[in-house]
C-alpha cells in the first residue's frame, strides 16, 4: 500500500492484490469530499504494482510519499525519494513481542496473545510474533495457550463466530509453508499447528513454535499466524530480547508491578514506537501516534504531531521598524 | 562539519580544514560539562575527512547523525544512514534570494544585501546569493549597491572596521575564480569585482553579476561572495524565481505592503525554511527553527520542536483494569 | 444569559426575556446528545431571572459558572461564586473602538464601521461603540458614514435586505432614548439619528454622536446602535483613547502600514482581548479565543486553551521505586 | 506573604513577622537583576501588615496580585481585586492527607508521614495534616509512627541532625495549645505529644491525634505539627474522606497496585491540585504546577502554563486583503 500527497492532491496506490478495496475506498472518500464541497478528485487512486510505486517515488511533483509495507521495499522508496529531496513517512515491518511476567494476570494475558497472534490470521503490522514467558509460568501459559488455539473457529470471516480467516493470497500460503521448513532447520520446535488446510482457499493452522531468540528466522517478519515462544529469567533479559530484532513497531508487557511498568515504558525499556502494558501489541487506539522505530521506518501516522509531517514549516521574521537588526548582535559597517 | 549522537554520547567531527577550531570547541564544551558535574567525555571530537564521516554514517551505535555541509555529501550521508535505519538531521546547501519590491525602504534593503552577500565573504549557509529587483528600481538599486561594494574594507577580520576577510582555503579561491569563468560562459555579465587579489592569502573581490534566472550556474551554490542580480515585473514572478532553485534554506523580501508581506509568508509564497521580511537572509535570530526545505535537507536545529529529533517517541497505553479492551471496538472470541 | 456546569452536567439559564430561545436551544442540544448516545438531560435549561442566577452562583454543586452579561451583574456573580471557591468564566460588557488611520482603505473602513455599529441594532458584545478618526480624514469619513447610515433598510430582520431590526425589549428602547438625553447633557452632539421610530415595535434610528473621549457616558456600554465619534492626531493618542475605558473586549484599526499594525498588536498597543486589523470589532472568527480584559471579566470561550477552564489540573508524581526522594534535595532523618 | 506585579514592575510584601527575610531576598534579587543589566528596582519589597496588603489589593496600577496565605485573607484579597477587575493568583490553605493502603510499603510510608507531618514543624502549606490508614494496618502503622516521633531530635534547625525546630512566633505556640483543647472538646484523643516545651522559644511536641473525619476541627488548617489519624475500609471511602475538606492542595497515596494508583490519579480520585503516589504530600519537585483547588484558591505557580497568568492574551486577526470578510459567513449590505 502506498499513500502519497502533493500540496493540493492526495494520490493513493493500494496493494496490487486488492484492487477492489482501492476502488471502493476511493469512492467512499470522494463522496465525503463532495459532501463538504470539495472536488472528489483531490483523492485519486492507482491500481498497480512496483512500476507505479517507483513512478510515485521518483516524481518531484509529489513532496511527501507515505509508504506502508515491507522494510525492504520501504528502504528502496526512501532512497529514491531522498535522491530528489522529497519526504518519506514509513510504516514498515513489525516483529512485535508480548512479555508475560510471573505476576501477570494470566487469563488476561492468554486472551491477549490469542487475539494478537491469531487475529486477522497474523497479517497485521502489529500482530504478536514473539511471546516471551517468564521461566516460572512458561509451562503453564504454554499449555493454556495451546488449549485456546485448539478452539479457534476457522472459516469465512464474514460469518459470526469465526476467529480465523484465510491468508491473503496463495503466495502467502506458500511462504507460510516454506517458513515452517526454515524454522525447523534453525532448531525451532513446532508445538501446535503449522500446516496448510485443504487445497482450496488459503487456510493454514496457526503455529506455536518453541525457538531460541537468537535464531535468524526470529529476526524477520513472517507475515502469517506464527508465534515464536521463548523463556526468560529477569525483566532485563526480557527487555533485551524484545529489543534484539531490527524492527521496532509494537510491544507489550503483562505485569501488575508499578516498578516493572515504568521501567518498561522508560528509556531503558522497550525501544518500540508502541509500548503497551496489559493490552496486546495490536491494542492501539485510534488517535495515538502510530508507527515504529528502527527498521519499522520511524514514521508516525495520527497522534498530536502527525499533521506537521504534511506541512512546510517556515521560520518567519518581520522587521516592521526602520532599523536593520543584524543576527546575534553582529556589527557590520 | 558533522555532528553525531548516540543515547549517552555526543561525537563531533569538524571540517578537515579546521582542526584547531574542533579542538578548541571540544575543550570549551568539556569545561561547561564538568562545571555541571557531567563527564567531559560525553562530547568527543574527531579530526579527519571523508573516511571518518563515512564511518560515522555506517555505525549502528550512532542513532542520529546531524550533518551540516553540501547537498552532495549530505545525500550520501542520508543514504548510508537510512540503510541501517538511523536518523539524519541535514543542514545542506542554501541558495538564498533577496527580493526588493518597488515600495521598499531602499537604503535599508541595500545595507541588508551588502551584509548578506559580502559578510563572512559569502561563506555562510544563509549568504544572499541571488538579488531579485523590481524593474522600476533595478538601475537605481544596482548603482547604489556597486557604490557600497566599492567602499568595503578588506583585510584581517580581527581588525576593527574590516568588513571582508579572506576565503576559507586556497581551494575555495580557485573555485571562486573558476566560477567566474563558468558564469561568463553562461551569459553572466560581471558588473563588479570577481577577481582574486594578490597571490598571498585567499582574498577575492566580491562579485556582482547580471544573469538570467535560468542559467544553470544560478541553480548551484558557489560558496563565496558572488551575487546574481535579476529583474522581475510582479510579485508572483519574484516568488517563482525565488522558488526555482533546488535549495530551500533562506529568503527575504523588502516591502512595506501588508498584502505583499502575507502573500510572501503564506502557502503560495517563499518555499524556504526561513522566510524573512525587511531583514536579510542571514538575519536569523538564535531560537528560531533553523534549516531549510528541498535540497537543503529538511532538518531543523533549534526552535520549539528540535528537541524531539533527539528523542524516541513511544505511544504508551496502560491497561490497569481487569478487562481486555480491544482496539477500535473489535469483537474477538 | 448564564451557562453553568458541574462535572457531569451542563445547566443553562437564558435571559428572562428570551424563554422560547432557551427552550428551542435546549431541544436542539438534546437531539444532538441523543444522536451520540448521550442522555439529553446532560444539558438542562432554566427560564427565570435574577433569583435563579443567584441560586446558581451560590450552589456548591456547580464548580464552574460561565456568565455572559453586564459588568455589574458579572461582578456580583463572581463575588458570590468566589465566596464558595467556585470558578467563574466571565464575558461582560464591551466598549469597542475602531481606529481609522490616515492611510486606511476608507471604503473598507466605512463598510466595516456600518456593520459593526448598526448590525444586530448595536446589541452585540462586540458592537463598535466608539469611532476614532485621524484628524486628516475626520470630515470625509464622517460624511460618508452619515451617507450610508441614511440608506440602511430597517424592518423585519427575517426579510431579505433588512439591515436593521428592532431593539430587544421596550425597556431597551427607553434606555436608548434616555441615553440620548444623557449624551446631550454631557456635551455630545447628535449628528444623525437618535430617536425612536413610531410607537409600535422597538425600532430606533441608529445614532452618530460627536463627543469628547473624556465624557462619562463614553466610558459605559449603552446597549444599542449609538456610535461615539472622536478625533485624534497620532497613533499613540488613538491607542490611549482606545485603552481609556474600563472595558477591554474588542478593538480594530484600519491602516496599511506594517509599523502601525505591529505596534497596535503589541504590548504597547490595544489592551483588549480581541485585537483586529482591517476588519471590524465584531469580525471574530469561530475558533479564536473569545473574551476580553479588564471590566470585560478576563474569561475566554473557544481558542486553544479554553478547554482547560472546564478541567481540574493535577500535578501527579508517582514514585515507583523503593527509595524516598525528598523535595528539592532536602535531607531529613 | 503577598507578591504583586504590574507590567514592568514586581512588588513584594513579605509576612510582617519576617522583615529581615524580605530585605535579604530583595537584595539577592536586585543583585541577579543587575548582573543581567536590568534595574534592581524592578523588584521592590514592602514590609508591613494588612494595611499594605489592602493598598496593594485596591491599586489599579497593579494588574495581577499573587497572594500566598490563609483562605480567609485570600478571599478578602480576591474580592477587593475583583472589584477593580484585576487578576488574582491564590495559594491558600492546605489540609493535606496521606492515605496508606493495606498493600503499601509500610517503612517507606512511615518515613514519608514523619517528614510530611513533622518537617518544618508542620508549618508548610503542603504539610501532611491527616493520615488515613486502612483498617488492617491501622494499629501497626500507628505504633511504628509513635516510635519514630519519639526519636525526633528537637533544637536549633541550623545544627546538623535537628529534625524539628520551633514554631514561627509566640502566637503560633498559643494557637497550637488552644488547638489541643479544641481537639479534645471535639472527641479527639491525643496519642502522642501536643504540649509546649519550656517557656523559652516556641518549641512544641508534635502531636498525633485519633479523631473522626467528621469533627469540625479536622476541616480547618491548624498551622503546626498536628496529625489527625483516621481509619478506612475501602479505597472509595479513603477518597471520600480525602475530598471531604474545603481545601484542595496536596494529597498522597501509598500503594503498589496499578488499579489503585490510576483510580487515585483520575477524575474519581483525589480532588487536589497535587496528587502523589508513594511520596509525601510535600514531595513537590520544582517545575511542576504548584497550587490547589477549592478553598486553596485555584492558582498555580510554576508548571507549563504558569507564565500565561502573567501575560495578556490577545486574539489577533489581520485582514491584509482588500475585501471585507464578515464573521461566520454573515451577509450584510
Amino acid at each position: 500500500m502506498g499513500i502519497t500527497t502533493d500540496r493540493f492532491m492526495h494520490h493513493r496506490k493500494g496493494a496490487p492484490t486488492t484492487p477492489l478495496i482501492t476502488i471502493a475506498m476511493t469512492e467512499i472518500v470522494a463522496e465525503v469530499l463532495e459532501k463538504n464541497n470539495l472536488p472528489g478528485a483531490i483523492f485519486t487512486a492507482f491500481c498497480g504494482g512496483a512500476e507505479i510505486g517507483q513512478a510515485i517515488a521518483k516524481d518531484t511533483r509529489i513532496p511527501l510519499v507515505s509508504f506502508t509495507g515491507s522494510t525492504k521495499v520501504g528502504l528502496m522508496v526512501q532512497q529514491t525519494v531522498s535522491e530528489r529531496f522529497g519526504k518519506c513517512l514509513l510504516e514498515l515491518s513489525g516483529n512485535n513481542a508480548i512479555v508475560i511476567m510471573d505476576d501477570a494476570d494470566i487469563p488476561l494475558a492468554v486472551r491477549s496473545v490469542l487475539f494478537a497472534a491469531v487475529g486477522t490470521a497474523g497479517q497485521r503490522c502489529t500482530t504478536c510474533r514473539r511471546l516471551l514467558l517468564h521461566d516460572s509460568i512458561y509451562d503453564s501459559v504454554l499449555e493454556q495457550l495451546i488449549g485456546v488455539y485448539k478452539q479457534v473457529k476457522m472459516g469465512d470471516p464474514l460469518e459470526k463466530g469465526t476467529l480465523l480467516g484465510p491468508l491473503h493470497t496463495h503466495a502467502s500460503k506458500e511462504k507460510f509453508e516454506k517458513g515452517m521448513d526454515i524454522i525447523k532447520s534453525q532448531g525451532g520446535k513446532i508445538l501446535h499447528g503449522g500446516s496448510a488446510i485443504g487445497s482450496e482457499g488459503n487456510f493454514v493452522q496457526p503455529a506455536i513454535v518453541e525457538i531460541s531468540p537468537n535464531a535468524d528466522v526470529v529476526k524477520e517478519e513472517l507475515f502469517g499466524p506464527v508465534l515464536y515462544v521463548m523463556k526468560f529469567q529477569t525483566l532485563n533479559e526480557a527487555i533485551e530480547i524484545n529489543n534484539s530484532v531490527p524492527q521496532g513497531l509494537s510491544s507489550s508487557i503483562f505485569t501488575r508491578k508499578p516498578e516493572v511498568i515504568f521501567k518498561w515504558l522508560g528509556p531503558h525499556g522497550s525501544d518500540c514506537g508502541i509500548v503497551n502494558v496489559n493490552i496486546p501489541t495490536n491494542g492501539a487506539e485510534i488517535g495515538g501516534a502510530f508507527g515504529g522505530e528502527k527498521a519499522t521506518g520511524g514514521g508516525r501516522e495520527a497522534g498530536s504531531d502527525s499533521w506537521k509531517q504534511y506541512m512546510r514549516r517556515s521560520t518567519c521574521t518581520i522587521n516592521y521598524g526602520s532599523e536593520l537588526p543584524l543576527a546575534q548582535g553582529i556589527n557590520f559597517g
